[in-house]
C-alpha cells in the first residue's frame, strides 16, 4: 500500500490488517506504551485546504505518537488558487522531505491528482463529497470492536446520504467486508448509484439493523432546503429516544462528529451507552496510527 | 494535585512546592539541562477559545521542555459554540488521549465545567474576567526570588481590578502565602468583595509597598469610559518615574505583559532595573513547566 | 557567525563554510539519515509578521531535523502594533528560552532591531524590500550544485528588482562569490546603486548568461502599473519556451516560487529539464539547516 485515496483502494486483507494493526497500537496505548520510535525521522505534513481541527488534531497525535515530525500546512485563506497551485505546492512539499502528506480538500479528487506528484505517502483525510477512507476505517473498527466482527452486520446510515464523504466511504469498505448497508434518507438525498439497499422509512428500518450511523446534517444545505425546516428534518430522520429504543438490544449508535445535539441526534442518544461516539474519536487515533506506519514503517 | 483551576485551589504548602519546583526546573535550565525526559509520550493540548500568543507560547515552551507532545487547539474563528460545544470538543480531547488540556475561554468557569468531563488534568489558562493561577504563581516566584521571601510583603495591584482575571489569582494565592495586597485604581474599578485593603490613591500607596503590580488597560473598555481619556487615566494611575521614586529603595515593578507603554506604565519605568517583566516571562515557563510536572509527572 | 541578517554578512569563506556544511546535510538525507540530535533541547522561535507558509515549513523542517523545538509565531492579525511592540515581543521570547528567532517582517530592518533586543541568534527570513539571505544562500548553492563553480558565472536577475529582497540578497552573496550579476527588467524596477550591470533587453542577455532567475511578480504593484498589462509584461521579461532555448546548452532557469505560471515564466520553462525550482526547495531545507546548525551546534 503507497498511498490510501479510496476505501476501494482495500480490499478485505489489506482492510483486516489495518484493523489488526490499530488493535495493535489500541493495546500498546492501553499498557501506557503511548510513544513508539517507528517513525523517527520521517516528515508527515498536514495539508489542509479545509478547516478540520479534530480530523488534523487526530492524524497530528497519531503521528507524533509515532515520532514522526508533523508539519501543519493550513492552505485555507492563503492565496493559493485551484489546478497548477496545488501541483506546486505538491511539488514544494515533496522537495521539503515530505514521507506523507494528509491532504483534506473540497474538491472531490484531490489527493488522486497530489499523488501523481509527489513520491511519498499520499493520505486521503476527507475531498469533497468523494471520500474519508480513515472514517471508515475507524467507523469498522468501532463496530467490531463493540459486536465482534464485520461480516454479516446490517448497518443503517441515515440523512444526507448525497452529499456525505462519510458514507461513501463506509458503504465501499463495509462491503469489501461483508456487512450489509441500508441507506436511509429523504429520496431528494440519497443516491442510487451506490449499489445498497435504500429505505425512505427511518422507523421500519432500525428494527433489523444492528448499527445505526447517524451523518452530521449540513446545515448550510438545509437553507437550499430538500426540507420545509430543521424540526421536520428531526422528526423524520433524527435520532432521539424512543427510535433508539425500537434498536435490537445490542445495537450501537455511531456519528462521525461534531454532532448537531437536538437536529440528527438527541442527546439523550449520544450520551447513551449505545453511543460509540466518543470510541470513534479514540479508535481513529489508532487507526490512522496503523495507516500511517504501514504506509511508511515499511521503508525504515 | 488534578487540575489547577483556581489560585483558591493551592494552599501554602502546594503552592510552595509549585515554586520550589520551579526554581528546579529553572537551576536545570541555567546548567544547560533544557530538556527533561519527564513527560515523554504524555500529550498536552493548548485549547484557546481566546487569542493569547504569549501565554499559549509559554505553554508550549514548558511541555516540550518536558518532552511532551503539543497539540495546538485554536477555536477562535471555528464553529464551535458554547455550551454542550464544549463538552464535545472536550470529549473528543479526552479520547485522542490528552492528557492534560490547558484551556484559554473567554467565559468564566469554563475550565470548570471542562474538568468534570476529562479524565486528564486541566489547566486555566485565564477565564474571562475570573482567573489565571498559573500567572499569579509566576507572580509569586518572581516576588520570592527578587525579595527573598512573600509573607509579610506588602503589594499593591494597580489599576483595572475588576475586570482583571490577573488581579483575582495574585489577591487569592497572596493571602495563602502571607502577603498583604492592597488594591489600587479608581473606585468604579475596584470590586469589593475581595477582602483585601483597597484605596484611591496611589501616590500615598507607593511608599509603603514592597512590589507595585501594574494591570494591563483594557483599551477597549477605556471606551466605555470609566474615565474622561487615556491620558486622565495615565496621570492618576499609571506608573511614571517620579512616582517609581516614590518606592522604597527595594521595591520592585511587575507587570503580566503585554503592556501599553505609556498608558498604564512609562517607558523609563518598564525598562528600569526595578522592572520585573522580562524575568516574569521567563519564570513563566519554569513555573508552567512545574505546573505541567506536578499534574502529570505523577503517572509516568 | 551570531546572527544571520544580510548576505553582505558572509565573507567568501563563511559562505562556503554554509554550503559545505548544507552539502554534508543533504548527504546525510540521503543516506536515510533525517534526524540529527544536534539542536537537541533549542528552542527555534518562527516570528513571522507577514505570511509565508513555504519559508516558515523550510525553516520548521530544517529544525526539526536537527531535534531543535519549534514555536510557531504567526503575528499576522495579531493586535501587535510596530516599533516598540517588536521591541516586547523580542524580550518575550528572550525570556522564553529561545535560542533563535527566525523573522520574516513588512519593514526592512526589523531583523537588526531584534538581534540588538535578544541574546540568542537572529536570522533574516526576509525584511520589506530588503533582504532575504537564506533564499540567496540556497540559490547560490543549487547553483554550485547544478554547474560546479560559482566563480566566473554569468547570472541573469529579471523581473521587478527594485522590491526584491530576493534580488538583492543575490547580488549580494554572488558578488562575494565571484559570479557576474546582470539585472535585467523595465527601467523603472532596476535600482542603479547594486553596482552590477544592467541591461533592459532580456533577449540580448540569454545567450551569455549560465543561469537566469526569474523573480516572482507582485500582481498588486503590477496593478500601480509600470507596465501597461500583464501581457504586456509576459512579452517582454516573462521566459517561455522559444527565449529558453536562446540560452546556452548548459544554463539553468531558477524561481524563489512560488511561481507566477504563465507571467513571468512559461509552465514549459518551470517543467523543463533546466528548471531548479523544486530543487531549489529541497536544497532550502539544507542550507536552513546548516546555518540553524552553525549559529547554535557550537554552543551545545
Amino acid at each position: 500500500m503507497k498511498h490510501l485515496l479510496s476505501a476501494a483502494d482495500l480490499d478485505a486483507a489489506t482492510a483486516t490488517l489495518v484493523l489488526d494493526t490499530a488493535a495493535e497500537m489500541a493495546t500498546l496505548a492501553g499498557r501506557e506504551v503511548k510513544k513508539l520510535p517507528t517513525l523517527r525521522g520521517r516528515t508527515v505534513v498536514n495539508l489542509f485546504y479545509e478547516d478540520s481541527t479534530r480530523t488534523r488534531i487526530s492524524f497530528e497525535a497519531a503521528a507524533k505518537r509515532l515520532s514522526a515530525d508533523v508539519i501543519n500546512f493550513s492552505a485555507k485563506g492563503s492565496s493559493v488558487s485551484k489546478g497548477e497551485s496545488l501541483k506546486d505546492t505538491a511539488l514544494t512539499l515533496q522537495a521539503m522531505g515530505a514521507d506523507a502528506v494528509v491532504i483534506r480538500h473540497s474538491a472531490s479528487g484531490a489527493p488522486y491528482r497530489l499523488a501523481t506528484w509527489v513520491d511519498g505517502s499520499v493520505v486521503n483525510a476527507g475531498d469533497g463529497t468523494h471520500e474519508h477512507p480513515t472514517q471508515a476505517l475507524l467507523d469498522a473498527y468501532t463496530m467490531r470492536s463493540r459486536l465482534g466482527r464485520l461480516a454479516g452486520l446490517s448497518v443503517a446510515v441515515v440523512g444526507d446520504v448525497l452529499h456525505s464523504r462519510v458514507a461513501r466511504s463506509n458503504v465501499l469498505l463495509l462491503s469489501t467486508l461483508g456487512a450489509k448497508v441500508t441507506l436511509v434518507g429523504p429520496p431528494t438525498l440519497i443516491p442510487d448509484d451506490l449499489g445498497t439497499e435504500v429505505s425512505y422509512d427511518l422507523d421500519a428500518v432500525l428494527p433489523e439493523s444492528d448499527v445505526v450511523m447517524m451523518l452530521r446534517v449540513q446545515r448550510e444545505r438545509m437553507a437550499d432546503s430538500y426540507f420545509p425546516s430543521a424540526r421536520e428534518y428531526a422528526r423524520r430522520y433524527g435520532l432521539d429516544g424512543p427510535r433508539m429504543r425500537r434498536l435490537p438490544e445490542h445495537a450501537i449508535v455511531m456519528h462521525p462528529g461534531p454532532m448537531n445535539r437536538g437536529m440528527e441526534i438527541a442527546p439523550e442518544v449520544a450520551d447513551s451507552a449505545r453511543s460509540t461516539i466518543v470510541e470513534q474519536v479514540a479508535n481513529g487515533v489508532s487507526v490512522r496510527m496503523a495507516v500511517l506506519y504501514l504506509l511508511l514503517g515499511g521503508k525504515s
